[in-house]
């Protein structure tokens, strides 16, 4: 008997799932015949993932655009099949009479370029592990550098194909954060509000940034990285364990690693034996493996670099849709600090902000397993 | 021109040098036979360094020990030579009128039981990388497990060597708050007041024993780790710089992430070139680079692991001393709710216990560099 026997969530017992009922969606594909970064690279054949929820009225007036987090996809709501475990991440606040309500607005969810989950059959992304039409391969480390601007640029490409010319309102948490505020720096007249939730602020504060490169940087020690030059699949899986292990750390929080069984443990007590380990070693052990297969690493280590470089401080001034800005008391990545601090900022630049803080004990997941607790300040900032 | 032409501190503005006039003081070497390890293993010629500040009295009874943390030694006063760049890290409340005030008390400074500088030349530890007697090689990772009982029975023989009977205080920040929560418990008529520093109360909280193992395994991941058998300063350099960057990192603040450059730069902009950094991240490389050289990886693997089993909560009934338990407000390793938490728990069991908290920018280090702020608190404590 091992710890593989074992399950452990991110949840804590006070992030409750979802109830249904859930509606059935379909994953839809938009193509780009050729794609130009805001660097200058081509990229043909450039496609995304989309879903949408509820319906675009006549004069195109109430679509809203949710980027998605870190390691998620356009699933934000409602379930592909009936026998999905769970639906979208953020069912709580998307569907008909909820925050977000879907018999109000025509809601537009897409996967971002280099979508981390590169093997997940539900992703449809271009990146890093895509083919290079003029070579035949995959473009593996040479794959263009992509920036934030390049994320919403591809969106915006979207949602212009359903005859869109402003959205009511753009939002996301965490990565999907620095979309909305992205969104509003880089195309002020073409967004109405932005909810920026767990996000941190006008750009990735300096102890984030470093932060990021540990996330990143157990995959070079791997051997099997090999400079990013591997076939699909074969990339530095050890490394890469780790680097996700860091990862889902700092997303969580102390009342998380009591819930999983803290200090306990099974069979030898880590107290006494050198190679034993906590149940909360165990979880992120667990959590990483159960995340690692539909990952790749090169897209993964892509978008550690945009969020890294996600900064609209030269922008700011360009600000005019309406903000409100959503952060959890508990979270150590994006500490609230930092959204409070661009609070102050963007208030003394006389910008229509609000700011909201989660109260919860889930750390930086609140901003998606207690994102209902904001549901009030959303439906009233929408309206 | 490069980064390593700049130099990089881990102190913050506010975080002031301590001022002389500094004492030259002499490390001294403890020595035992023979050391049987909690678990039950023998360690011969066992040896320690440690230093003293001030005069023991007649009767004995105005000893205070100080512990260090993770990464320090028992210079917590004074210089060695004149022409040390700073005095020891607890300077600014260790001397004469200061709030352990060496005109009154007898102070014992130690070095630990496989301290993690094995290769400085100030430090006297044994640990893996020292000899076996019995094989006349070191002994790598075969070196027995120690635990942070193991800390406080050798410093008990140092401190009994001095004819002491009963310590006055036991006080140190960071794993030296464990090792003075370790000697309450152990020895709790050997000790008659405690002084934990950002430590995390009655053990290492789950989510902290989580983080200590990302300060461990990327030295795993480097080829040259080769499970620990490696010669005297040959061991995993690539993986033990990326472990020392996740160690400094937790130890920081904000703060200090703006007060290295932040996401200034130089030359190549982050922004638009893949392998261009941050002042930030070029920060924690250089002083990853400077810590480097006097570590050694298997001493610095045992520290971790006995951080990681710390626990006192099975003998918390058993404790005697008073307690001043210290944290910082601004701490993102050791969050100050840990403490407060432990707080109320002895409060509830009728421990005489005080909490103080260090208002600062500087996160754990503030433990170190503000400690001066508790002055006033610990000299009332000790009267």
């Amino acid at each position: 008997m091992n710890a593989s026997n074992i399950t452990f969530s991110l949840r804590l017992p006070e992030h409750k799932l979802p109830e249904g009922p859930f509606w059935l969606k379909q994953k839809q594909k938009f193509h780009l015949e050729t794609y130009t970064t805001v660097l200058g690279s081509k990229i043909p054949n450039l496609e995304i993932g989309y879903e949408t929820y509820g319906k675009l009225n006549s004069d195109k007036s109430n679509a809203i655009l949710i980027c998605h987090y870190f390691s998620g996809s356009s699933n934000a709501a409602g379930k592909y099949t009936p026998e999905d475990i769970e639906p979208g991440y953020w069912d709580t606040i998307i569907g008909p009479n909820k925050a977000i309500d879907t018999n109000k607005f025509f809601v537009i969810s897409s996967d971002i370029l280099c979508n981390i989950n590169a093997y997940d059959p539900n992703i449809i992304t271009t990146g890093p592990m895509s083919m290079n039409p003029e070579t035949q391969k995959i473009y593996g480390p040479d794959f263009p550098m992509t920036t934030p601007e390049d994320l919403v640029h591809v969106q915006k490409k979207l949602v212009e194909s359903f005859g869109i010319k402003k959205l009511y309102c753009v939002a996301g948490p965490s990565l999907g954060a620095m979309q909305s505020l992205q969104w509003a720096a880089t195309f002020p007249d073409f967004v109405d509000r932005i909810i920026p939730v767990i996000g941190a602020g006008l750009e990735t504060p300096p102890l984030v940034v470093a932060a990021l490169d540990f996330w990143a940087e157990p995959i070079y020690l791997d051997p099997k990285w090999n400079l990013g030059y591997y076939e699909k699949q074969q990339g530095p899986d050890v490394g890469f364990k780790l680097a996700l292990r860091v990862l889902t750390h700092q997303a969580l929080s102390p009342a998380w690693a009591e819930s999983v069984g803290g200090r306990g443990f099974r069979l030898k007590d880590p107290s006494q034996n050198m190679n034993a380990h906590f149940y909360v070693q165990d979880a992120l052990m667990y959590i990483a493996r159960l995340r690692f297969r539909f990952l790749d690493p090169l897209h993964y280590l892509r978008v550690i670099k945009m969020a890294q470089i996600f900064s609209i401080r030269n922008k700011v001034k360009n600000l005019k849709a309406k903000i409100l800005m959503i952060s959890c008391s508990s979270d150590l990545l994006m500490l609230p600090e930092y959204s409070k601090q661009s609070f102050e900022e963007l208030k003394t630049l006389n910008k229509d902000v609000q700011y909201f803080e989660i109260a919860g004990r889930g750390g930086h997941m609140d901003g998606i397993f207690s994102i209902e607790k904001a549901s009030d300040v959303i439906r009233d900032f929408l309206i």
